[in-house]
Formats: C-alpha cells, sequence, structure tokens
C-alpha cells in the first residue's frame, strides 16, 4: 500500500490563501498520508512581542526554555489545531500531535559541545507500529508538529524535515513511501538565476555529477542528502517542489534511487 | 471494564509542584483512563502580556478570535503537551487531543442570543468508538484540552467540565466509567465555612434536601446538576475532592444514583 508523507513550511504556513490552497490538494490526496509542518516566522514574532530576546550562539539559534515555550504554544497549538480543524471541514481525518504524544517520536537532547543549541532534539526511534495502527485501524491522518520528547518529560524542539524523513524511513517497514517536501521553490534548479531550470529527475548518480559541477551548493546539499538518505533507507520516491506539486500539475524535483 | 474520567483544573496546572504530585497519581492509576484539563488563569496572563483586552459582556467573558488564539497556544499547546510528556516520563502513554483531532468532539457555536459569547462550543456529539480503539487497541491515555471544533474548520472554547461529563456519559456504552472532578475543595462541603465538613456520598433525594436546606447554593449547584445529569446517563460513580483524592486516602464526595 502507498503511503505519502508530506511536509510544509513556513513559506505555505504563514500565508492564509497559500494554506488553504495546499490544504484542499492535500485532503484530496488518495490513499494513506500524514502531514509535518514546521513553523515559519510566527515564533520568532511571539517571542518578540513577549519580549523573549533571540539568544544566538556562532550565528545559530538556541532554543532556550522560554523558546521552547513560544514553540510549543505556536507549533503544537495554534498551527497544529488550525490545520487540524481546517482538514476535518475538508473531510480529511486528521489528528494532530507532537513525537512526545504516544510516545510516537524518541529524541535525544543535541550535547552542548561544540554548541550548545539548547533544547533541541535528533531523533532516536520512531512508533512505527502505533503509527501504522492509526493509519489504517483508525483512518487517521496524522498531523506532526516539530517538537518530540526525550521519554523523561522534556519536550525538544526538533527540525521539521527530520522528522519527515525519519517518518517516511521507520513507515517503509509496511508501505511504499514517498516523501513531499514542499517548499519556496519549484524543485531543486539548475540555474539558481532561472526558476524554471527544475531538475526533474535526480539519482545518486547525477547529484555527484551536480555537486561536481557545483550546479548544487550551499543549503542545498543537506536538504539533498537527506533525501538520499532516505533513498538509501528505502523510502519509493522524494518529491521537492511548490506546494502545487501535490496537485500532479506542476514540475518538480523527484530523487529516486537510479534513473 | 473500568473506565476513570479524570478532570484536573487550574487550582492543579497553575502550580508545579501540585500537578506532579497528580501526575504522579494519576499515571499509577491502574487501568483505562482519561484526563481532561482546564486552562487556568494562565491564559488571561498571556493575553494580557499580548495586549488583547479581556471582553466582558455581562459580566461574563467573551472568547473573541485574539482570545480563541491565546487558548488554543495555551491549553493545546503549552499546558497540554508539556502534560503528555510528564505523564509519558511515568510511563502513562498519553497522548494530547483536542476535540476536533480525530473528530472526536463536535460542538455546535452558542447562539449570539442573548449573550455573545464569541467562539464557544456547547458539544453536539462525542466518537466513543473512536475513543474506545485508543484506549483498548493502542493503550493510549487521552489527555483532553478544553478545545472543540464545529467541524466547519473553526476551533472553540468549550468548558472542561463538560467535556469530562460528556466523555464520561458516552463511554458509559463500553465501560463502567467513574468521573472525577478535582477542584480546590476536598468536596462538597456541609458548611462552608468549615472544610472538614465534607459530605462523603450524595444521592439525587440527598441533593434535593440539600438544596432545600439551603446547604448547596450558588456555582456547586450548576456542578452537581451535571453531575446527576452524568448519572442519569449511566456514569456509575462521580468523585468531586481535591487532587489527593486519586491516591484514595483522602475524604471526598461521591455521587451516586441511589444510597
Amino acid at each position: 500500500m502507498k503511503l505519502n508523507v508530506v511536509k510544509i513550511g513556513g513559506n505555505v504556513i504563514e500565508h492564509e490563501e497559500r494554506l488553504a490552497v495546499f490544504l484542499k490538494a492535500f485532503a484530496e490526496l488518495e490513499g494513506l498520508k500524514i502531514l509535518v509542518h514546521g513553523g515559519g516566522k510566527e515564533a520568532s514574532l511571539m517571542a518578540e512581542k513577549l519580549n523573549i530576546p533571540v539568544k544566538m550562539i556562532d550565528g545559530r539559534r538556541c532554543t532556550d526554555a522560554d523558546t521552547l515555550t513560544v514553540i510549543t504554544m505556536l507549533y503544537a497549538g495554534k498551527i497544529n489545531k488550525n490545520i487540524v480543524a481546517k482538514l476535518q471541514a475538508l473531510q480529511c481525518n486528521a489528528m494532530g500531535m507532537s513525537g512526545a504524544d504516544a510516545n510516537l517520536i524518541l529524541s535525544k537532547k543535541r550535547t552542548s559541545k561544540p554548541i550548545d543549541f539548547g533544547w533541541v532534539g535528533d531523533i532516536a526511534s520512531v512508533d512505527s507500529a502505533a503509527i501504522r495502527t492509526l493509519l489504517e485501524n483508525l483512518k487517521i491522518t496524522p498531523v506532526f508538529c516539530a517538537l518530540t520528547h526525550d521519554g523523561s518529560g522534556q519536550l525538544l524542539n526538533t527540525n521539521a524535515d527530520s522528522i519527515a524523513a525519519a517518518l517516511a524511513v521507520s513507515m517503509a517497514n509496511f508501505f511504499t513511501v514517498e516523501l513531499w517536501y514542499c517548499f519556496e521553490q519549484n524543485g531543486v534548479l539548475k540555474n539558481r538565476e532561472n526558476p524554471d531550470s527544475i531538475i526533474e529527475k535526480i539519482d545518486f548518480n547525477t547529484y555527484q555529477n551536480l555537486k561536481n559541477e557545483h550546479l548544487i551548493t550551499d543549503g542545498m546539499i543537506p536538504k539533498l542528502d537527506n533525501c538520499f538518505h532516505a533513498i538509501d533507507q528505502n523510502v519509493h520516491a522524494v518529491h521537492i517542489g511548490s506546494l502545487e506539486m501535490l496537485q500532479g500539475a506542476t514540475v518538480h524535483t523527484t530523487i529516486i534511487s537510479n534513473l
């Protein structure tokens, strides 16, 4: 059976109309599915309103206790529950959750050396059997926010891309999984100046060549490394593109094992 | 099979130590259980910090859109997820949810006449079959916050006592349900000046007599009316008392059908 794992980021969540378009397309996706959402800039705006200073170490944001509270309020509260209510209105039986809920995603707090990122977790395990029961027996569409826990009572801020990848990999034991990363571009571009220069299919060899030719650089490298890690762990395909790609009409990038 | 539905309010949630004591006792409760929590004063404090004015109509608080957002952040986000993470650390397989999640509790927005309370919902239906599957098949302890939805995409602020009662009543189709209201007193008092004057057992006849003698008045009447409504709908017993009553040692009030 097929399972789609879809990740959306701040660029979708922050715009009411885009979110509505996305949720309609997501609700219409046939078969089993899981949604993973990040939070975007709302957390920073809320922290500012509450006079919680943004703590940066070596240019990277640190999740101190107050920031974690803001993230928990926004990600698990406002954003997650509004997405759930909207999906329910679209006849999609959504259920919102964090990794703490039903102990579905257990993480380990990132070590504080060399950089102390604060209450940030790296995923240790996913309870794929419980998620399978939610999907198949309860006909539920899980909606995960970017929070996990350490099993000792501590919530941990966890990268939404990583949650989506970990879910896809763990569920590949039971299903033919496709992982969808909706982001601000239409796909991986051959020429960053040209938004239409989308590379439609990338396998591992193509990826090495593109890196050697310096056509893929910077932030795209960890993203694609993640994708290939998922492919190596039996995820059937990874799609990268705009939120419209779910509707099937838009050209986007597909990462596969072998062309 | 027995099911305990336990409701805690702000007086427990707002005090870290009391909450820890309560959660330990709750986690140790044997068998199937559901937790329902309110929010307490934190929502008002957060609204104040965010400069959201408290809107009162005829002396009653109105849930406008901004207030609903604050409630969603605090109840479904901060409070719910922290309780879940803490229960997980106590080996209780908690899963946090609102009524919108998996469409478990559907409400109807309260009519705006004679008083417009804003985004407040009165419970219309509970999906007891889905909750039963969560309890029995997934071995989950649901943790409900005081939010439901209207099925059309709108979250609704919903009284936590009412959610606990509606859950207890609907689950009485499958289980022998006991409903526990943890509040700031040790039980229903015969003499409000004396915290030890706890009435240990009240049936419907006793209740009528106590009302006639004006020993039960004011806010306790709607609370007890709710309790007797639950009893009428086949809830086995309703307990009212301090958070320590779950540990079994404390005298409290039990509402039953007939003495």
